[in-house]
């Protein structure tokens, strides 16, 4: 693996967000779907998925669930079991509630919490179908309290009916009640328009290819979506103290993802960086994704060299990385440096499979330098926020003249008036009016 | 003012992103500012806003602000200040402050939340030039703890070298220390990558014409940006002991604001319906922006007529509208059943312009049926998560199989070891790599 000065690292990625072909025919996927519903979704599944299902074949039965359990290892279920319960744990920790103050004089202030309704989850079908993906973005909807959680994930050859029993085991451990058998830009749309069988979201979240991010972007305003994820990528900042077995191993745990994920040492320290490059050239040889990960290691890792750790937080801050691992002598001391990073594993014990997998905080983090202003997925994402607000006449009388003030300011009189007909003897007094009729 | 049934009004509103002649100019301005700097920012302001600066004008100064103070009234600046006051106290009241977890074996699991560094809030000029949206668009910036807010506005004739002066008080007074003169789709561009003289921003949010609107879109990825805001909306909830007069005052305060806007009342007493009609007529008369309001009126303003208030909630949820105003005999009775609603004004006082400008909630408040997903702005909107993940040899230990199990299920074998080389015997010492140097 490459050492180079910090100098000499190009921080600017470029990122794929599809040709115009692949925008034109995702137009007409989600339009078709839009007006032609369940006939349209079934039409692109033999057309894409090569699976040719009837209407009634697009729901996933209680069956194909049990059969899925039947089929998994009582192992992978003790696990997932687990990671489930701590990642609930810990998303029921951002849960927020509604709130309210009230004044003297009767006025009433306040913001209202509530879960979304109705959301949608895509899962990937084939390799990139990953149960721990399931539970990040389910349980975080579930914790927010969504009634509605429907899951979609294309149908392939083999499994249960054409869908990974590992993913469906997930589904059903995060409590998802809802799936369908379709894939794809037509998934997207079906969630975002409606069909005859699949009802419309507030939503949509979940990662997939080229096709399904373009349609998502392509129904957002409809729906609500999850930001485009770009491709992986872990910064470690490490000194001399670092094991480089466990360094090299983090960085090629980032590298298999995928060959535009991105893999970077930061280190003071170049007897670090030597071992480290000896070690990552030692394990790759051995990893079963070698071609993925040799790929991103050659064109997106490298060891950066910085005169001191001071300097290496200021790189990872200007790279805004989707993870950070801090293995140094005292991972809390650089802490509060760290001003843009979506997650931030302390320590030599704090591998990233431990957040990936299991620890309970979310595994769905910004990439491509948006750590700058976005955050992992989190239970916030499913809820939104009304505004209270409830003046009594008593509030108003006090504050109307203000209010008045500046509504002519801005040369809205029909504001004004609308305070105004309100400080004014009233024309019509309710009762009255009540018992004129 | 029509009155019609429910069944007959359409819920669809058309929404209008621009022209490819539009965004073809508005890619072309930002790619000329972000390639050109200052250069092509001067340029389009000499350009599109006719006025001729040099580089060093670009930026106002303490005195432009001073003499601003001096033109504005006592009572503007009395009304301005109470309402920045109010503004803070509500939205303090959102901020949220890092949490961690630490368990007994020497796991932390926490949540960072920090302010993003520099944000960008755009103030139309002429007309639109709002003074309580600056401080609606900087206190909650400014309370999040954003370091550097900077506001940008286009020059114009009049005022403090070009700049309306209750604009630039506003600003003062919500603590904004960085303004320009300059506005449109070059002000998007020289806040998204930066010039000479403007620093680039992590997030550009406030209003805008079409070309700030569709600049914002094409530079969202390198930053964040608000929401697109439509058109204002208000439906009023009322029954028969509502006040027409304050009905019809609040219905023309919205349909006031654009020839979009829309003005919708929901009732279950023909008898209001019918005096809230005669109101709006009479009271539309006399407004001064009476061809905007009339328009909205007639194009995007309906009386509907329910059999009952359960009927008039599932419309107003179906609508979601922007703001929504309850008054009837028992507000409260209603509040619950709200799903879908921007902001929420309970009771005859509590008339919408209370909100625009005064009781604190902010007034940037989701349009255009996506109060269904999203939010009015809050600090939340100027801060970013980070998660924390501190395991300690014990913790790994423990759940390393799980981990690894889980890894594997997904054909992540670098996962996998990344765990692994952790929980056998270690073949680096930290120690040992030391001495050895």
């Amino acid at each position: 693996m490459r050492i180079i000065q910090a100098a000499d690292w190009n921080l600017d990625r470029k990122v794929d967000y599809g040709t115009p072909d692949q925008l034109n025919s995702v137009k007409r996927i989600v339009s078709d779907v839009r007006y032609e519903g369940d006939t349209g979704l079934l039409k692109y599944t033999s057309e894409h998925d090569k699976v040719e299902l009837i209407q009634e074949q697009l729901r996933v039965t209680e069956a194909d669930i049990s059969q899925a359990y039947e089929q998994v290892e009582q192992s992978f279920l003790a696990a997932i079991r687990q990671a489930a319960s701590n990642i609930r744990r810990f998303h029921k920790r951002q849960k927020r509630t509604s709130w309210m103050e009230c004044e003297p004089d009767g006025t009433l202030l306040g913001q209202i919490m509530r879960p979304l309704k109705r959301v949608g989850v895509y899962v990937p079908g084939g390799k990139a179908a990953y149960p721990s993906s399931v539970l990040m973005n389910v349980i975080p909807a579930q914790v927010a309290g969504v009634e509605e959680i429907v899951m979609v994930t294309p149908p392939a050859t083999g499994g249960v009916e054409g869908i990974n029993p590992y993913i469906l085991v997930a589904a059903a451990e995060a409590g998802v009640k809802e799936i369908y058998r379709v894939g794809g830009a037509q998934a997207i749309a079906a969630l975002a328009y409606g069909t005859e069988t699949i009802a419309p979201v507030d939503k949509i979240c979940g990662p997939g290819n080229i096709y399904v991010a373009l349609a998502k972007r392509e129904v957002y305003g409809t729906v609500d979506i999850d930001s485009i994820a770009g491709p992986s990528e872990i910064v470690v900042l490490a000194d001399k103290w670092a094991n480089p077995v466990y360094v090299a191993a983090d960085l090629l745990s980032q590298a298999e993802h995928d060959e535009m994920a991105s893999a970077v040492l930061v280190t003071d320290s170049m007897e670090l960086a030597q071992a480290v490059s000896f070690e990552v050239d030692r394990q790759l040889q051995e990893l079963p994704r070698y071609p993925i990960a040799r790929a991103s290691i050659e064109q997106y890792g490298a060891i950066l060299v910085v005169q001191d750790l001071q300097e290496g937080v200021k790189l990872v801050n200007r790279m805004a990385p989707e993870h950070v691992e801090i293995i140094t002598e005292e991972p809390m001391e650089w802490l509060g440096l760290i001003e843009n990073a979506g997650a931030i594993f302390l320590g030599a014990y704090s591998s990233e499979p431990v957040g990936d997998y299991f620890a309970g905080p979310n595994h769905i983090i910004p990439t491509n330098g948006t750590a700058r202003f976005s955050s992992p997925v989190d239970v916030d994402m499913f809820m939104k926020k009304s505004s209270l607000i409830r003046y009594s006449k008593e509030a108003l009388l006090t504050n109307g003249a203000a209010i008045i003030e500046l509504a002519r300011h801005e040369g809205l009189e029909g504001h004004a008036r609308a305070i105004e007909v309100r400080l004014r003897e009233q024309s019509y007094d309710k009762k009255e009016l009540h018992n004129e009729s």
